[in-house]
């Protein structure tokens, strides 16, 4: 058996460019199709595309020639790193029997696509056969990452669910690498910060309940909480801060915090994933930490980390929590969610179990 | 009639160059003695001073030598930029007649000691008479100004005193030149965020509850009201960003806050202060302001600017505040605190009514 | 007699609000017109436009409709911030009798159009009358200022030039500023230097020959001397800084170097002219300037800071030259150039000398 | 066979740092004790020790005691990233029959101890010889290597010494993190360019002469070549970018130059070495590389990058070039050069062969 064929949608902008590196050699997934804007299609991708990463664009995907957007892909599988206007194409090729991982917010909400934080709600992957049953499809289907903020929020309070969150106020500091290339002009951001991003914070205060809800009944119930969240963009280049405080029903000591942060793992299988973390959360001791450039990559960019839990006068508890927004909260994060539907037997014609048996016989 | 001389304890750091740099056209003050430490005392401050603001240091200061910290001082006005170790000194020259306006934390917080921001304040000034006869002084005093994070907090919330202060909860993104100089480590805080800075919100949730509360009966009754900080470091040279969340008794609409910023004045006469600002408190409407580089010289770094206000599902209203630390946070507002002392009579031989009338009659 | 009324072309963009910056309170000169793009034209400027300078928005100038680039003007005096693309107007606007201050690169080496750096070179002020001859012009003019980076070079190298420019050898790093808005993205700049920037390197080694060269026989005798450039683009806002190694006939001792720029005032009544600085290139002692950030001010902006005169091992001496790039550099030369020609009576129906008298007058 | 034991002088500080994060798992190598200054030693590493890197301390040495700098060492390998005033230590611990691979400015230019750049100069470590010889030395030796920014320099200058290296002229914008920690101030680098760092010209003036020079007559005969160089502090964390020109006796293609370095790979068997990189220099054909941040990695921080080449209307060519500075500019140079010493058996009771054929063996 081989490596699953994938496609990139949006393949030449800064997050798509993150999917290619983060592919680069994924032990079950290969690139096969590139699919860019109407001004890149055509031309190869080494030679059409603005490499905004560190280092070279991978030998093995120079190459490939890239396909415009409407074009038929023959990849079961699609990751989709579209802008918003164009993301309307993803239920076509759902629809067409693809699986789309998508990071675009146009469908997130949308009631019967899961919106998947393996570790948090595996179990929302079931939305996905209410999803078939709903609009008659086979083998396709859409599923969506957080937006790159909501995505740590998430993760810290995940594992403090047991203590009832009641309410949750969040202030982040967003790297410029969340708005992509060219994004945030540098005369606005250096010496600066900027205390708005247009439409982030409504994300913000939306996102988590969805994500942090229950499937029950074929939909998912959406966590009782009030969320209220203030964004500004800081001038850092990867990596979501983000200052937390939470308001707990059950009043737990800090240690009984940080316990369920250091030992939260996720449901299984999820944990035994190629790209999942050894720790998807990790508390660190120091005063000053996490800090967003010397703990962005922790886990290998895919580990949210949080400090200085403490007692906040107003809500009860406060705490930081850091993510690397292009990596966990964007393209790594589809990734994983394609890894966990491959294992659940989502993804039909591959079997990632037949994967490895195959290469252990050899 | 002559311009009354000053001191600067503490002339050669970053923030005794401000006092340096703001006093040098100064229409009342003159600056005639520098005082630094043991390393500097006996050299021209010109030779000895590593100058860390822009420009070149001002050619009437330069030659001027270097006074130890224990020296007798013949200038009636002191301007203090101590470390806290150092600024027991403050206490020793109160004594010894000098009216002395620090910007050091040690005595802030001491009882008989006023914190003032004049436009927020101005009557907390009697707290003088209440300490000389504490202690036995005639001529002397100190008063102090609060902790440049503070002082924004303080700026925004003295106009909504009126709807009822109850709970305010503050998330900072603070410049560098807040820690001086060498201060904050380049490898540090290039391309990060820090989420810590020691001691700091302890400072922002006490001063504002002593600034924003009432002179009575001989003491200052504090503000009934919570408040929680999270302190951040951010990559940007001046400016303190603060995202407010604020829950008010009165629940006013958002125009009569807009309203009551915009129409801030302070107490006269502290509006025609040579030091003081057209306008204390600036809303600005633009979605995206204020930003810490592009508004934090605003009033020429003495106004605090407040924009984004709106809905805050927590607390009630939320908002951004910004003011320039070194300024208004520090030097700027010891010149206007000894501004107001010097008219309303508390700097013996000096009054500024004189000053200008005979300039008039030249 | 009133200010001169004056245009400002290409008033919406990063040199354009420059312009309008520094002409707020000019003493001859007042913003009367203000011309935008297809996009803008028509909206009041303070609507659209993006400010990207500090602080706001001058009030006079925020209801002035913006007109568009085919617009008659009514303003005698026309300062031009456009693309090189689509200064061909410019020409278009001197043969309709104005005279035309442009930053744009399209007409700097057109034979008779002088390429004005006052101190360097008043005289070449007289190819406005070999271009008028030339052209059939009555009272219009085209003139033109350096690029951004050859600026400094031209004043670093006037004062030398009694001592025989022989070689020139510079490598600069540029502030994002230079590139207009949005200009470089941040993700491209921050925590980088990009050591390329398109066009400059062959500007920089073209244009100080023609402006170090002398007015003979009606034309401009270049300065004969070989010019080597590599240009770097920096994380900073504004002013470039050039590393500059040269080659000189005569030998001079270094003092006698530093002397010439010290004493540099240019040819009278230069000195006079409202923008420009006392000293036009200021020697700075310190062997760790000048710096970026703490010089590009320095003379309001319009003064070249040089240091760090040593042996070249290669070339005989080499030195530090900073100027601010949107001032000295664009904008702020423009007002300068265009105050040398009234003075020099090239601005028919205006007399600044009859302004100051009747003002005096009064 | 087991792994050989290591010591790392200077431990604590931001290239000690970087010693032990390189070594964390190297083939060969195991660090064994760590060595620090009076205030540290004594303490656990992982406590004592500020870790300025990304991410956090190895686990595998948090609890190693920080010895003194006096202290006996058992490891018979040294690494030494002490400043220059503790570097005589380096000798004693030679002398005590101890190999010791230095970072240190100190002995780089003392006549027998070889300035080693394994591709560049692999026989200058015949230089051990005569050092043993004129000391009376038997297992011990000192080898450094360069600067940091001497390093690209020499790297780029090698594979071209066939044409005829005549002169060259250098033009540095250099990373903070090549002063160290604390290093340069926040307030002093960000948006800045600092046009001095302290004894860095003169060291790039005469190092890369030393190391391209020749091994004869038991002693180095340095290239024949005039350098000259301005060195620059810019705000970048890591990675050193210097704008070259150079005057080649032979006049060669520049595809001849480009092939001169694509090609070089040093002399057997440097290439084999387990840090050293497949490519020691890359040609990076993109008009704007190699960029800083972009660049500096490749090779995993060890090859140098050069780009940009091009006619100098001055000295003949010039090109950019790029290397990490604390990897192959520091502590990944000095662990190269320390395998080539292990290979080349100049590391008694230690033979790599007998390692990899052990573990073959297993």
């Amino acid at each position: 058996m081989h490596k699953l064929k994938v496609a990139v949608l949006g393949a030449t902008g800064a997050v798509g460019q993150r999917f290619i590196q983060l592919l680069e050699e994924h032990p079950w997934f290969v690139v096969n199709e590139v699919i860019g804007s109407g001004r890149s299609a055509g031309h190869p991708y080494g030679e059409i595309t603005n490499w905004v990463l560190d280092g070279e664009i991978p030998h093995s995907i120079r190459h490939l020639i890239v396909k415009p957007l409407d074009a038929e892909l023959e990849s079961p599988l699609v990751f989709s790193a579209l802008p918003k206007e164009a993301a309307a194409r993803e239920m076509e090729l759902a629809e067409a029997g693809h699986i789309v991982c998508t990071n675009a917010s146009l469908n997130r909400m949308v009631e019967d696509v899961p919106l998947l934080l393996p570790e948090a709600n595996a179990d929302h992957i079931r939305l996905i056969d209410v999803q078939r049953r709903n609009r008659g499809w086979k083998t396709g289907a859409v599923v969506a990452n957080s937006n790159c903020t909501a995505m740590p929020v998430v993760m810290a309070l995940a594992p403090l669910r047991q203590f009832g969150v009641r309410r949750c106020h969040m202030v982040s500091a967003q790297a410029i690498s969340g708005a992509g290339h060219p994004g945030v002009a540098s005369l606005d951001i250096l010496d600066n910060m900027i205390p708005y991003i247009g439409g982030e914070e409504e994300k913000l205060e939306t996102e988590p309940l969805k994500m942090l809800g229950s499937f029950v009944d074929n939909h998912i119930e959406w966590l009782n909480s009030i969320m209220g969240a203030s964004c500004n963009r800081a001038p850092v280049i990867d990596g979501h801060l983000i200052n937390i405080s939470v308001d707990l029903a059950t009043q737990p000591s800090h240690e009984a915090i940080i316990d369920a942060w250091d030992n939260f793992r996720g449901p299984y299988p999820v944990g035994t994933l190629p790209s999942a973390p050894q720790k998807p959360v990790m508390y660190l001791r120091h005063a000053d930490r996490p800090q967003t450039r010397r703990d962005r990559m922790n886990g290998n960019g895919m580990s949210t980390s949080v400090g200085r839990l403490r007692l906040c006068p107003l809500l009860g508890y406060k705490f930081v929590a850091l993510s690397h927004n292009t990596i966990r909260g964007a393209a790594g994060c589809s990734i994983l969610n394609a890894e966990l539907l491959a294992v659940e037997g989502y993804i039909s014609a591959f079997d990632p179990q037949r994967l490895v048996t195959e290469k252990l016989a050899l």
